[in-house]
């Protein structure tokens, strides 16, 4: 969560509840990085008290505050919305009818604006959807090669991460307008990690799919399989629904393919052992081939950008991310690289690569500003 | 099936039975394309008689035949096996001890190897192995991020069409050697469909991955789709295993996105309507995307190669999949592609395009052969 002023991009309070149940742990900062202490009473137990918990030490920390507006993440917005929508009784029910669609997630979110809602009565509330950026795509990249009727009732290929895509391509727009509208990869690489192919602005095509297990490898999830392996799983192996989940959600990614060594690449990179180098060397692979196949389907990249906790900080990665694609105009500056630089392709290079820090908080801070009747430009105006 | 003499690359016999079961069909021709008379009693009802009855066929039409060798196509050779094996009991215990892994498909072609023993005692038999031809990739494209024993028990990304792939292969190695030596993607679109990346004769790369589901979308099979997808199944459709398992592999790819239409690329072209549009706009996007992805794996491409029925026949499918690849140096010559000519890329294109007729029943020929000690250039001698 994070508590923002009515200007500028710093927020007050910044934090999380982390392992909701008997291990529940809330961390909260304020600006100078000092944590907070929680209020009385917290019940770190449930969905619903970890909220409750967070809502009473923001209230803790500034007894005067003076609540304009509240945006939230919301995982799934559905086949329809394509941009953040005030929360009304009409928007809730249609966002209960999607927790099919993200049964993990999404009565989660649903839950906190019910706890948002009872703490501060009559504040305009705003639901900003992972899915909403991704809405335009066209149908080739929207479907599945299922019987038709699985399009129609809504199995789709969402893609999600779609505030930080907004959010990058939103600066995209500011700092490089000429590359913003051509042919850009961003490739949002953290513990979730996935790719979007962006043109003129608008999604085209992203490596995830209907769920959060699809595409890229991840810090436990498995990217892209063949679905003839969870038949193997449930015919040969008896498996039920609940051991599958459990498995392509939380064993496997990098940490199942490191052996059990980590889920984190800062731990694997560290490692530099025979089970770190498999993880690694699949993640490389896999971001390859999707940026080739992301090329393919835009006739070619003129941007590349990397953002997200591998992307902005590991610059091995970008590095061996970025080797063998001169091929399509790709060539890193090695000391640009090291330093972390925003733009880190070699001055000759065709293709320019960047990295941009993500924002994701700020996408929602903007649409709760926008709730709230803040100007447009108070975001980067001084507080 | 194909009876081959000695000598040559033309079959005495070719045919197949089909829809084995109480709708059973059997139809074998002779080399001047007439129907043979099936033998008395033929059992159409099971793949045990279905074979009992091609052998009977056999042996009416040539009562003098001697059988100096019998080669069968089996879609499992497992992790190990990466050529041609020559039938024994240890290795039918291997290939049986693989049927998990293709439950579908493997028990019949063990039980072809069975009949045919009975039916020729003391012919050698060697068996032909869809998976052998990509044994060799590197490991980041052998597994998938699953916990690291999936990989260990032979959860892997086994490829399939392989002896179409070692066919092509071989031709190019014959007729374009510089070619061959090179980066090749050949695209095997038929009913059936995938990709595989080449380099200097080696797979390296396929879109299949652990079971014939992945990858490209089929005639009636779904190619790449979300594990979420399965889930969902699962867990809110209240779908079992075999019901899924039906869905995927038999309701959709071409057919399901057509709404039904058709799982056949020539009853589609000829629609022309918003059905056939669907899925076909949906096929030539997923070829173009593994395209992208498998030249990302190479570091670039020098050879496309397009066959299967699809590939070999359809000049509209060829046109689409190579428009907008301008950028990767593909660009067809639009009077060869109508032609069907050998070479169908323009003159100073920097990718060469070809089509390859593919002959799968001649890599199995040329292991039969081999294991009958004729002389290895028998295929190109007259007999």
């Amino acid at each position: 969560m994070a508590l923002f002023p009515a200007f500028g991009r710093q927020a007050l309070i910044t934090g999380q509840v982390e392992r909701i149940g008997p291990q529940g742990h809330i961390e909260l900062k304020n600006q100078r990085g000092e944590i907070l202490p929680p209020a009385p009473g917290s019940d770190l137990g449930t969905h619903a008290g970890a909220l409750a918990s967070v809502i009473a030490t923001i209230k803790q920390t500034y007894p005067q505050l003076r609540m304009a507006a509240i945006g939230h993440r919301v995982v799934h917005g559905g086949p329809d919305l394509r941009a953040p929508a005030l929360v009304t009784p009409e928007l809730l029910k249609k966002l209960e009818a999607l927790s099919p669609f993200a049964p993990l997630h999404q009565p989660h979110n649903i839950a906190g604006i019910h706890a948002a809602a009872e703490a501060f009565p009559g504040v305009p509330q705003v639901a900003c959807f992972d899915t909403a950026f991704h809405r335009g795509q066209p149908f080739v990249n929207d479907t599945f090669a299922l019987p038709i009727r699985y399009y129609e009732q809504g199995v789709r290929r969402y893609g999600f991460h779609g505030l930080s895509y907004e959010y990058v391509t939103s600066e995209l727009q500011r700092v490089a307008p000429n590359l913003y509208a051509g042919r850009v990869v961003i490739a949002h690489l953290g513990n979730g990690a996935s790719m979007c192919a962006i043109h003129d602005g608008r999604s085209v095509a992203s490596s995830m799919g209907f769920s959060a297990l699809d595409g890229l490898p991840m810090g436990t999830r498995c990217g892209q399989i063949d679905p003839g392996v969870l038949l193997y799983m449930l015919d040969q192996e008896k498996l039920n629904t609940a051991q599958i989940r459990q498995i392509l959600y939380n064993e496997s990614g990098l940490l199942g393919l490191s052996g059990g060594l980590s889920n984190d690449m800062r731990t694997l990179e560290q490692a530099d052992n025979a089970q770190s180098h498999r993880a690694i060397d699949y993640f490389v692979f896999r971001v390859q081939r999707e940026l080739g196949a992301m090329a393919a389907v835009m006739g070619g990249i003129d941007l590349l950008v990397f953002c997200g906790g591998i992307g902005e900080n590991s610059r091995m990665i970008r590095r061996r991310v970025c080797e063998r694609l001169g091929w399509i105009g790709i060539e890193i500056d090695h000391g640009r690289n090291a330093e972390g630089a925003t733009v880190i392709s070699s001055e000759l290079a065709r293709t320019t690569v960047m990295i941009v820090p993500t924002r994701e908080d700020l996408i929602i801070a903007r649409a709760a500003r926008a709730a709230a009747g803040v100007p447009e430009d108070a975001e980067h105006r001084a507080a």
